[in-house]
């Protein structure tokens, strides 16, 4: 049993609640015969789920249902979810990382709420003001990690300065990339341009020698692989992050439709068949989807609202790759070594 | 003579320079007979192009050239433009249009320093705070007008407004959209998330029916065509043109890429061919260069710095299709019905 890794899963949370999240569970528990999870939700809407999918034995061994009268809504405010949904499945999900009934928590549902509550129970490492959400891009050399992706939308320069700190030891810890390259993301590559914190904070980086903090990075450049990490607020990482989602959808919608205008193109539709789906694949949100709550003394995924049963399935993958790894451990260093 | 249109252009902008800027002016020129250009820069380095590459009579009798002693770095401050670089191509081509010389001006050169010159010489609407930088971007309903672009990266809840009235007039009188929807760019749909501001501006647009109104918008649906006209300040719509812009060369590059990982597919590059041009060229930089300055009194089109011949030729374009259709006073038409 000493190798057992228990993971405390929102179900309630996202667009498509349990019905994306109990079969993303389930696959999860196949895959991985050392974990348990604490699923956390309307008790009989989930054992109703079981019954009508009849779920193995082996599975159900594997779970316990925390049943939760209240669900944070997607548009409750962050103080409201404080003070009236302490018996949601959120809260109780993340409350049992707190009791170290759990290792990690994973949730689709409010981000401000997630993070609040995660504040609350779980607190930040020592010399952290606010966690971040990280997520990893693919870029023409490999991958890029970016924070912070909408956890903290009006930030100053000394939180892009510890995002920082935080993006450098998860990108030299977890994907062991030696002394990764830093950049603010800005609207300019000039020094003088751009939002005053950027501005600021890329002055801090430029004096304490604690990442390898590389200059301003414009948005154009991302995919380029300029950057192993990019710091920005959350504000411009959510708008990042879900252009590029959008528009890799537009993409693919584009492509199927130019190889369906004749029937020329109509016969080019099956032998091109394999290079899209390669493409697609490579910037399918949900198969990167799972972005950790960086900063947190214990390991919080936050799953994309619209994540579907593959989407979160990735963001259980996520939880366990962080636990893995230590991740908490490796921040914890990294900032120490601030000052 | 009647029927010349005059613009200014600054030749020594953008990252190119008169490399770029030059031979888009003379095929600008070839293009439209009734083209007539201030070309605004090193009077010899122009001169000496001109003898190098031949220029045609009929093409350099439609030619002012205006020397410049000096040049807007890309890095120069707006204040210290604005003090120190009156007598730079971008100044001296603002001051035509200021003194009615030319209808136009057309610059790739330093936003922040083209934004307080356009200011300064040819002055804002009235009701009008700043201006804007727009753009159009494809959608899979047809296109969207996106502002601003980066003129502007500190805006009050006003200015946002602003843009939603000056991005309704342009998209219904320059595209002929009826009541065009316009939404605010946000990180989530709901009416009490986001930055202070853009809700702000949200409660301004539902309380004041000036426009076709449609609240939030996520960045992942932009390319949906949800909305006519997408508003947003100047820092969040660089980032979303620019993601644009990297991710559509990097999954250029990656079709490329995987067209040639084997003989198979190596094939199929000369079949895919025409399919990959019209998807690159729907989304190529270059073809939709040319962000209008919207709100002043005067048509001033700003190039992207790094646009090539191409880009800046789609530049001037714009330029004359904004005097065709008298955007400054479809502007002012709907900025007056405010009140």
């Amino acid at each position: 049993l000493s190798d057992r890794v228990t993971l405390a899963i929102d179900v309630m949370g996202g667009d498509l609640g349990l019905h994306a999240i109990l079969p993303a569970s389930i696959a999860a528990l196949a895959k991985k015969p050392s974990l348990f999870l604490f699923l956390c939700g309307n008790k009989s809407a989930i054992l109703s789920y079981f019954e009508h999918e009849k779920i193995s034995a082996s599975h159900f061994n594997r779970v316990e249902i925390i049943d939760a009268p209240s669900v944070v809504e997607m548009d409750d405010k962050p103080s409201f979810a404080l003070r009236h949904r302490r018996d949601s499945s959120m809260f109780l999900a993340l409350s049992l990382v707190r009791d170290k009934k759990a290792l990690a928590c994973v949730s689709a549902g409010n981000t401000g709420a997630l993070m609040a509550m995660s504040c609350l129970l779980i607190k930040t490492i020592k010399g952290i003001s606010r966690p971040a959400i990280v997520a990893s891009l693919p870029t023409l050399k490999g991958q890029c990690t970016v924070l912070d992706l909408g956890a903290n939308i009006n930030c100053k320069a000394h939180h892009l300065y510890q995002f920082a700190v935080m993006g450098s030891a998860l990108a030299s810890g977890v994907f062991g990339i030696v002394k990764p390259k830093v950049g603010l993301l800005n609207i300019g590559s000039e020094i003088n341009k751009g939002i005053e914190s950027v501005i600021e904070a890329g002055d801090m980086l430029n004096s304490h020698a604690v990442v390898n903090y590389r200059g301003f990075i414009e948005a154009d450049d991302v995919y380029v692989g300029k950057m192993d990490v990019i710091v920005c607020d959350g504000f411009a990482g959510n708008i990042l992050l879900k252009t590029s989602e959008g528009l890799a959808k537009f993409i693919n919608f584009k492509v199927a439709k130019n190889l369906k205008t004749n029937i020329f193109r109509r016969m080019l539709t099956w032998l091109a068949a394999p290079v899209l789906l390669d493409i697609r694949e490579q910037l399918n949100p949900s198969r990167r989807n799972g972005a950790v709550l960086l900063g947190l003394r214990s390991v919080v995924v936050k799953s994309h609202g619209g994540a579907n049963r593959q989407g979160f399935e990735s963001a259980i993958d996520q939880a366990i790759i962080a636990l893995s790894c230590d991740l908490v451990q490796l921040i914890e260093q990294g900032i120490s070594k601030k000052i």
